[in-house]
C-alpha cells in the first residue's frame, strides 16, 4: 500500500473535542470518524488493526475448542422476555417495533441468542462441555459515550459462551479462558493488563474478573494491594474498617447545628473528628420512588454497586422533596421514619459514640450508640475502599487505588439463563438438570483504542507489530531523484515478496518532515528512509518507532537486516516464548 | 474439528417450513436457527462456509485496490436525509429512536456512510480514483423473507464504493470490477453465475449489472437470448415487438360486451385475435392515490419497474371504487377521463384497429385507431418480455425466459449521492465537481445458500472445496476397534500436520450409516473411510462427495493420495489457471 493512496485525511491540530489522546491521535491519524454520538466510521487503518486483533482473539479461541458461531445483531423481543432482561435492563437497550409491529432488541450482548443456538444441541450431557464465540456489532445506548473509540454505543465485541455439567467443570475452563485472555493481550502487545475480580452487574452469576489496563484515563477505579496480589475492581471491592475504640459511651444528646448541611460542615461545628460520625446518603428506588439510606462513616464513600446489589433492584440518587419523610442534611438512623430503608455500612461498626442526623431540621445528635440506642444494629459493606485501607486478602493497610480501561471481561454464570429460558440436558442417570454456563467478552475497539492510549508519544501511536497497520514504513525522500526512486522501489519489492506488510510513501513535493510526522501518526514499528544523502554512502536508515534501534544499515544487507528486525520484534509479542 | 464436538445438531426429516432444498438442507445439517422471520443464526459449520467466502471476497477486493473500512450498523437519520433516502425508501428501512429521541436507521446498504467517511478526503482530485469496501451486517425489513439464508431481513454483505473523477473512469473501475465478480465467482465454486444488465431500483444510477445463479428456485426472472450473448433481468429488458399490418382501418364503433370482464372474455365474445386488443391495468400513485393506467396489448403483462420508473414514484395495483373516473372492466385508451394519467405500451403501436374498453359498463370499442382517435400517440416500453420475443441485440426472436438468485449486484451510480450530500473535488483548474461513484455488492449469506442450492443432491449440500466447511471428512468405522482407531487417529494428524482441514468422526457406538448420512450433510469434498475391513487388505478408502472419485488407495500412500486430491480439486477453482 502507498501512502498516496491510503484513504484518510492526516492532521496536526488536536481536535477540540477530543479529551484523551488515543482518540485526538486515531482522528488526527485517520482512522476513525465519528458519524453520531458514540457512533464511529473505521478508516482502513484501524480497520487493519481491528482485523489483526479479531484474528489474535479468533486464533485464541479455537485454541481452547472454541468454535466460531453468529448470531444476529436484531433480536426479538420475545427472547429477551423469556430471560427477563426485556424489563429488567433500562435504556440502554434499543428496542423497536417491525414493519409487522413486532417488538425487537439490538443486541448488546447475546447470552439469550446463545442459549437459544443450543438449547437442542445441548440436550444430553454427553455433548458437554462446548463453547461457542463470535465477532460481531454490538449496540448499547450508552447515556454518556465518551473517550472516542474506548466508549462508544456500536462496537465489535467478541463474546464467547461456555456450557458446562458441573461449576467444577465451568471452573475449569473459566481457568483456561482466563489464561487464554492473558494470551490475547500479551500478543497484542499489551502484557501488562491486570485482572480484578469484578462486580457481574447485569450479567447475573457470581465470580467475573475484568482485565484491566492501568491508565490514568481509564474509567474504572481498580484497587490493588502493595504488599500482596489482591486486585479488584473497586466496585467489587472489599472495605475493611477497623473502629479502634476511643471514646467511652457518651449519653444521647440533642444538639443544634445550624446551617450545617455537609457532615464535614458539622464535625467543623462541634469540633469532632469526622471518623466518629454518620453521613447519610440518599436513593429512591427506581421502582416505587420509595427511599433507601446509606449510612456511612462520614469519611467514607458509599459504593453504589454494592448498596445496589443489596438492595435488589435499581436505584437513582434521591430528590428529597418537601414532603418526604427525610429531613435534608439532618438525616440519621435514631427515630428515622419507618417509610425509609436503611443500612448501616461495616465502617459505623465498633464506634461507641457517634455525631449523626437527628430528623430534625437544625439538629444533631452526639454520642449516638447504635447497638444501644437502635436496640439492635446491623452492618453491610456498602461502602468504597479507601488509598491505604485494609487488604482483605494479606489484612496490611496498603490497599492502593488506580485507575484502569477495562479490555476484557470474564463471567461464571451459573444457571441464570438456563434456568429462566429452560434449558436443560439428560444426565447418565437420565434426570434432567440446567448446564451451568460462563461468558467472556472482549471489546475489539476498545482493546486498539485502549492499546493506543497506552502506547503513544506526542506524534502518534507506537503500535506493537502484532496489531500494528503494517509492519515498515519505506519513506522515498526525493522520490523525484531517479536513483533514489529505484532503490525504494526496489525494496518495497523485495520487503513484499519476502512477506513483510510495508506501506510506502513515496509522494513527490512533500518535504521529509511532513513524510516522517505521517509515519508517527501511522504508527508502524520499522521505519526504512532511502535518501540521496545516505545512498552516496550506500546507506539505508531503519529506526523503530520507539527509537530503541536507529541505526545506518548497507543497503545491499537492508532487506535481511529489516526482515530479522520485524521477526526480533514479533518475538516480543510471543506467546510461546514467553510462557 | 471432531465430529462428536461440532455444535449443532443434524437430523433425517425435512422441516415443513422449508420451501426449498437448501432451506431444507441447512437445517436438517446444523448450520442455522430461525430466529425471527428473516433472523437466523448460524452455527459452526456455516461460519466456516461464510468466513471462506468472506475471504475470497477480500482477496479480490483487494487486488483490485480496494481498502477495507467499516460503517455502523446503526446511523442517524440526518445522513440519510442528506441523500433523500430517509423519506424516499419505505418500510424496509428501520426508524428508530435513541434514549435522546435522535432518529437514527439501521444500515440496509452504506452509500451515505461511504460519502461521509470520504468527504473529506476527496476535496482533491489527486485523490482519486478509490476504492473502500466493508464486509458488514445489514438489515432489511423485508417484507416476505423466504428460502432461508436467500432472502433474510438481516444479513451480511460486502458491499464497496468507489469514487471517480470522470464517468470514463468509473466505467474503466466498473469493468475491473466486473472482472472480479467473475473471479469471486469461480473461486467461490459457481463459475455458471451469469451477469445480467438491470434496473437501478431505489439505488440511483444508469447502468447496472446483476451476478444471476440460473436456478429455479430463484424468485429473478432472466430473459436470454438463445441466438447471441443477451442476457438481462426481466425488470430492466427491453420488450420489442414488430406488429405486422394485418387489417384495413375500420371505423370506431361501441359495441356492448356483457359480463365480460377480462380482455380474454371481451375477445373469445367478440371472436377477435387477442393481439389485435388493447388491455387496461391500473395503478395507484403511493403519494396522492390518482390513478396511473398502462395500456399494452392484450397478450402482455406490464412490467411493474419500467412503468414506476417513467411515472418517477411509487405506485401500486389499483382499489376501483364506485367513485373512481374508471369503469371497471371496460377501461380504454379513448375518451378516458382526464384525471388519469395513462400510458400506451410499445406493443400497441402499428394496430389498426384495436378492441378496447368503451370506459362505459358493458361496452367495448372496435377499430379503434390510437394515432386517428386519440390526436396523437406516443408509446412506450412498459411491458414484460415474453418467451420467444425479439432480442433488442441481435434482432431475433429468440428470447428465453429462466429463473435466477441474485448473488451480486454492481451499479454505476454517478452523482445521485455526492451531488445531495454535496461531496466535491477540486480539480487541476481549481474548479469544483461533484465524484461518481460506483458501488458493489455480494451477499455472504445469500451466497452460500445459493451455493447449497447449486450444488446438492439428496442428501446434502456438495461444497465446492474452496468454501467447504472442511477438505476432508475422516470416518472410522468401529472406532472401538484398536487398530482401526488407531490407524485413523494416525491419518488425522498427518493430514492436519500436512495443511489440510480435516473433520473427524470418531463416534463410537454410530452405525456406518450414520455417519455417512451426517458426511452427507456437512458436504466435505472428500471422504475417507478407515475400517476394519479395508485394513484387513490394508486399504482406505477415499471418495468426493460428488462421486466422480471413489478408490479404494493403499494406506501406505493415503495421505499423499489425500493432499493430491485437495490440490486438485482446489485448481478447479482456480482463477489464475482457468484464466
Amino acid at each position: 500500500m502507498k501512502v498516496k493512496s491510503l484513504v484518510g485525511l492526516r492532521f496536526k491540530e488536536r481536535p477540540a473535542d477530543c479529551l484523551i489522546d488515543s482518540h485526538a491521535l486515531m482522528v488526527r491519524g485517520g482512522y476513525m470518524k465519528y458519524v453520531a454520538n458514540g457512533i464511529y466510521s473505521e478508516f482502513p487503518i484501524l480497520r487493519r488493526v481491528t482485523k489483526k486483533i479479531e484474528q489474535i482473539i479468533r486464533e485464541e479461541m479455537d485454541k481452547i475448542d472454541g468454535q466460531e458461531v453468529l448470531f444476529p445483531v436484531v433480536m426479538p423481543a420475545e427472547l429477551w422476555e423469556e430471560s427477563g432482561r426485556y424489563t429488567s435492563i433500562g435504556s440502554e437497550l434499543v428496542r423497536f417495533s417491525d414493519r409487522n409491529r413486532s417488538n425487537l432488541v439490538l443486541g448488546m450482548t447475546h447470552e439469550e441468542a446463545a442459549v437459544h443456538l443450543v438449547r437442542e444441541y445441548g440436550r444430553s450431557y454427553q455433548q458437554y462441555p462446548f463453547m461457542i464465540y463470535q465477532i460481531q456489532r454490538k449496540f448499547r445506548d450508552e447515556a454518556r459515550p465518551r473517550a472516542g473509540m474506548i466508549r462508544v454505543r456500536e462496537f465489535t465485541m467478541k463474546d464467547a459462551y461456555s456450557f458446562h455439567t458441573s461449576q467444577e467443570d465451568l471452573e475449569d475452563y473459566y481457568q483456561k479462558c482466563y489464561d487464554a485472555y492473558n494470551r490475547i493481550f500479551q500478543r497484542a502487545g499489551v502484557p501488562e493488563v491486570v485482572t480484578v475480580a469484578s462486580d457481574s452487574g447485569m450479567m447475573g452469576g457470581s465470580v467475573s474478573h475484568e482485565y484491566m489496563l492501568l491508565n490514568e484515563v481509564g474509567e474504572d477505579s481498580i484497587v490493588l494491594c502493595t504488599a500482596c496480589d489482591y486486585r479488584s475492581n473497586m466496585e467489587a471491592a472489599k472495605n475493611i474498617v477497623h473502629n479502634e475504640p476511643r471514646e467511652q459511651t457518651q449519653p444521647l444528646e440533642c444538639v443544634e447545628t445550624p446551617d450545617c448541611k455537609t457532615i464535614e460542615e458539622v464535625c467543623a461545628f462541634l469540633k469532632s473528628d469526622i471518623t466518629g460520625s454518620c453521613k447519610a446518603v440518599v436513593y429512591q428506588k427506581n421502582a416505587d420512588d420509595s427511599f433507601v439510606v446509606a449510612f456511612v462513616r462520614g469519611d467514607y464513600e458509599v459504593n453504589e454497586t454494592k448498596l445496589r446489589n443489596l438492595v435488589g433492584e435499581e436505584i437513582h440518587p434521591a430528590d428529597i422533596t418537601a414532603d418526604a419523610p427525610l429531613v435534608a442534611g439532618y438525616i440519621g438512623p435514631y427515630q428515622i421514619s419507618d417509610q425509609v430503608t436503611y443500612y448501616l455500612d461495616l465502617s459505623l461498626q465498633g464506634i461507641d459514640s457517634l455525631v449523626a442526623g437527628a430528623n430534625k431540621e437544625g439538629c444533631h445528635y452526639i454520642g449516638l450508640n447504635l447497638a444501644r440506642d437502635l436496640g439492635q444494629a446491623e452492618y453491610v459493606d456498602i461502602a468504597k475502599v479507601k488509598e491505604g485501607g485494609i487488604c482483605p486478602c494479606c489484612g496490611k493497610s496498603a490497599l492502593t487505588i488506580k485507575r484502569g480501561i477495562e479490555v476484557g471481561n470474564i463471567f461464571q454464570l451459573g444457571t441464570k439463563y438456563t434456568k429462566s429460558m429452560n434449558m436443560q440436558y439428560v444426565d447418565a442417570d437420565g434426570s434432567l438438570h440446567y448446564p451451568v454456563m460462563g461468558c467472556y467478552g472482549i471489546g475489539v475497539g476498545r482493546l486498539a483504542a485502549s492499546i493506543c492510549e497506552a502506547k503513544h508519544d506526542e506524534y502518534g501511536p507506537i503500535w506493537p507489530i502484532s496489531i500494528a497497520p503494517w509492519e515498515v514504513h519505506l519513506c522515498c525522500i526525493r522520490p523525484d531523484d531517479t536513483e533514489t526512486k529505484a532503490v525504494a522501489d526496489d525494496l518495497y519489492e523485495k520487503l513484499q515478496e519476502a512477506g513483510a506488510e510495508v506501506i510506502y510513501d513515496d509522494r513527490e513535493g512533500v518535504r521529509a518532515g511532513q513524510m516522517f510526522a505521517d509515519a508517527d501518526l501511522i504508527g508502524v514499528p520499522i521505519r526504512v528512509v532511502v535518501s540521496p544523502r545516505n545512498l552516496k554512502e550506500n546507506k539505508i536508515e531503519v529506526t523503530t518507532r520507539d527509537k530503541t534501534v536507529q541505526e545506518s544499515v548497507d543497503l545491499a544487507a537492508g532487506v535481511d537486516y529489516v526482515l530479522g528486525l520485524i521477526r526480533e520484534l514479533k518475538n516480543i509479542h510471543n506467546v510461546e516464548k514467553l510462557n
